[in-house]
């Protein structure tokens, strides 16, 4: 920003500058923005991010974030507790909750191992996971992404399961719904020919 | 959000819908983030731009942003007070003093003419302005942007000071540098060729 901007103003931008997915620009937009709006809503949107990061924590069970001691999904006995869908974050369980359809539990690793960027084993929340596994959890969903990271832990922790006898599934892949297959990628296309199913 | 989003996470991401140009997904995944990231990163965030909003007021010569009383433009006696550009918001004064070349001083009018949205000349600083128009001053340039309320705004004003002799400018309207004639459009283009120099 100019010299002339004043320095509480510069703060800020580089402050919202640091939240992902947010450039410098954008950055600088905001930080007018806030400018412009009523102290009383600056001290608003300041104090629900504080008073969200002090409320929630994780759930003892299966680390997604909750505001209580156990999360909804884990406590809500509806729910079929001898299956686990395992996923990278707490984005991920909102994803698949809003999708529907999913009857069972979550275990939320928070992070993907990378030895790229040092992520090991310890680094996310496998030990968590592998002490759930008693006689009554008869499948474990791998659900991380589809990328290399994604990949590599989901055989990481299906070789850790595998020997203790449980089920280890791993999401489908193929053509996302309403794609074209003209613009499909090669690698998904090859996948949603190996897996065809019988119609 | 699905139902078994904490409610703190359900705020934050309003909060952040709150802000222009983020909708919301994009003000989930923020909300997710801000969860992830250390408590005195979020304390740190929030006390930035409340002490931000606290802390920068406007210019009580150009209204432009400021820490002081005066902002550091007016209250640099380098600066040219005989020309005075005009400017609809204080990020536009950073646009102009990023690309330099200007050594004038500004008047920010916090907003532009919009009979559609009842902005009306008494809502935006256009009273200011004219205070300032004492003998001294021997220009104005109208530097709002090139959009039917910019236009009509600078159309306003200028028709408010001419009376006074002082003389009006607009900035001028051609093809952006570096830009091809085949994806000008047809207004662009029109104005170009009209206002086209002697080289």
């Amino acid at each position: 920003m100019p010299e002339y901007t004043p320095l509480p103003l510069v703060l800020a931008a580089e402050q919202f500058a640091r939240l992902p997915g947010i450039g410098m620009k954008t950055a600088q937009r905001l930080a007018y923005h806030i400018l412009t709006i009523p102290d009383e809503d600056v001290e608003e949107f300041a104090n629900t991010l504080v008073a969200a990061r002090r409320a929630v924590r994780c759930c003892a069970v299966c680390q997604n974030f909750t505001e209580k001691e156990t999360c909804a999904v884990c406590s809500d006995n509806r729910r079929d507790g001898t299956v686990i869908c395992v996923v990278e974050a707490p984005r991920d369980v909102s994803a698949i909750e809003r999708a529907g359809g999913f009857e069972g539990a979550y275990h939320v690793l928070h992070g993907l191992l990378s030895p790229m960027d040092g992520t090991g084993p310890e680094h996310i929340r496998i030990k968590e996971l592998m002490t759930r596994l008693s006689g009554e959890v008869g499948e474990v969903i791998m659900a991380t992404n589809p990328t290399v990271e994604g990949e590599a832990t989901a055989s990481y922790i299906s070789r850790l399961i595998k020997p203790m006898g449980v089920k280890v599934t791993r999401l489908a892949y193929g053509l996302p719904v309403g794609a074209s297959l003209e613009f499909a990628d090669d690698v998904t296309l090859v996948r949603a020919l190996e897996n065809r199913n019988v119609i």
